[in-house]
């Protein structure tokens, strides 16, 4: 059976997360929907990574395979003429039999927004988490410095987790501002749950200096999730890029 | 009575434009509502220029006058407080009595943006304009050169406007690129009814190859609009700053 993958953007606000729950809107199940309506076959859909209720995607991966006879560029195409306003399809192409959108994956790119300004947005509400004091960028590149590397992130793992393995590598982690946003991106070959968003708030205490940025060695150090800061809100979390 | 000058922001969406109109959701009536909340008085509120339903403001200036003893840099924070997410106050402070919020004002700027990609955004459908072809900004910025200057833009004004002076001067017309983003930035002393998205419109169509830059040149010259493109839509317009 041809598997087909599917590059999308969505803006997660009125989503419940990308996994299916019951009675409550998720990515998934929209996608699923669609693809019913356009193929008439109950398709299962694997994505690269899960993604919270609220979280957005720029580049979410997503695999299914089916028996349609239709054009594997002509996915995109016919889901977007179907989907909400908020969900789109960037790409679809035929992959190969063994492509599996999570375990296929090389690494991921995420990036946190931050509004940094002494008042509230009337755009960025649900797309970046305001914060009003000023943040000391130079203190948070130095504690962004000690995550880069091959380590047991226990301290930024959330519970809710599956997952038993805790070391995760990442091979970037860079702050940048462009006037009045700051962008937190990390990439790393994977995450454990909650780990962005518990670097974000960890990041931006000691952006607010409510913690020195050397601090993060030691939080890194203890295994222990109460050490770290946090876990930023969803809205200010992307899903950019899925590399294979 | 002292004369409050208040800078704000909002998201256009849901409003039927600056504008009190009976029965519809418009930025002044809320204003008003809320300064009567705050101050007790019937206030009224003059802007900089009156912005059409769906167009957003990133620095839109109004002026009131207030017998209210609330100090005048406490204005932002107290509306702050009650007005809905899409409005926001980033300054309040006194100004002198004669400071008219319109007639005071040397120049306005707006910004114009265009998401130039093939296929459509989860993001950006209320806050700018989807272009699917690519667009040629090097024709753009050739026909955007011949309206920096004091010209008379009847070409460029629709039906509705009470203004009989037709001439405007333009200081500044940039298009610059940032990814899939494309902004016309244009300040002038003075605007017409429906101008900058009428440039909008018509350089788009300079970008999509439907007209030679040149044309523009002659546009200018025949003062009728139905010389010129379409009005471009609302979403993508924004009221960047006004200058005194």
């Amino acid at each position: 059976m041809p598997n087909i993958k599917l590059v999308l953007e969505y803006n997660g606000s009125r989503y419940s997360g990308f996994q299916k729950q019951l009675n409550l809107p998720t990515i998934q199940e929209l996608l699923e929907e669609k693809l019913r309506e356009i193929t008439g076959e109950r398709v299962k859909v694997i994505s690269a990574g899960r993604t919270d209720a609220g979280v957005h995607a720029l580049g979410q991966v997503v695999n299914f395979k089916t028996k349609s006879l239709i054009p594997p560029e002509r996915f995109a195409f016919a889901l977007n003429s179907i989907l909400p306003e908020d969900v789109v399809i960037k790409e679809s192409k035929e992959v190969g039999e063994d492509f599996h959108a999570r375990y296929s994956s090389k690494s991921k790119v995420y990036k946190y927004l931050i509004l940094n300004r002494p008042f509230p947005s009337s755009f960025y509400r649900h797309y970046a988490r305001t914060i009003f004091s000023s943040l000391n960028l130079k203190a948070m590149r130095q504690a962004a410095s000690y995550l880069i590397g091959n380590f047991d992130f226990t301290s930024f793992q959330n519970a809710g987790s599956s997952s038993k393995n805790p070391y995760c590598k990442i091979s970037q982690l860079k702050i940048s501002k462009r006037g009045e946003l700051i962008e937190i991106k990390v990439e790393a070959n994977r995450f454990l749950y909650g780990m962005v968003r518990i670097i974000a708030g960890t990041l931006i205490e000691v952006g607010l200096k409510k913690r020195r940025a050397e601090e993060v060695k030691e939080i890194l150090e203890k295994r222990n999730r109460k050490e770290a800061g946090p876990t930023a809100p969803p809205q200010g979390l992307y899903l950019v890029e899925v590399k294979y």
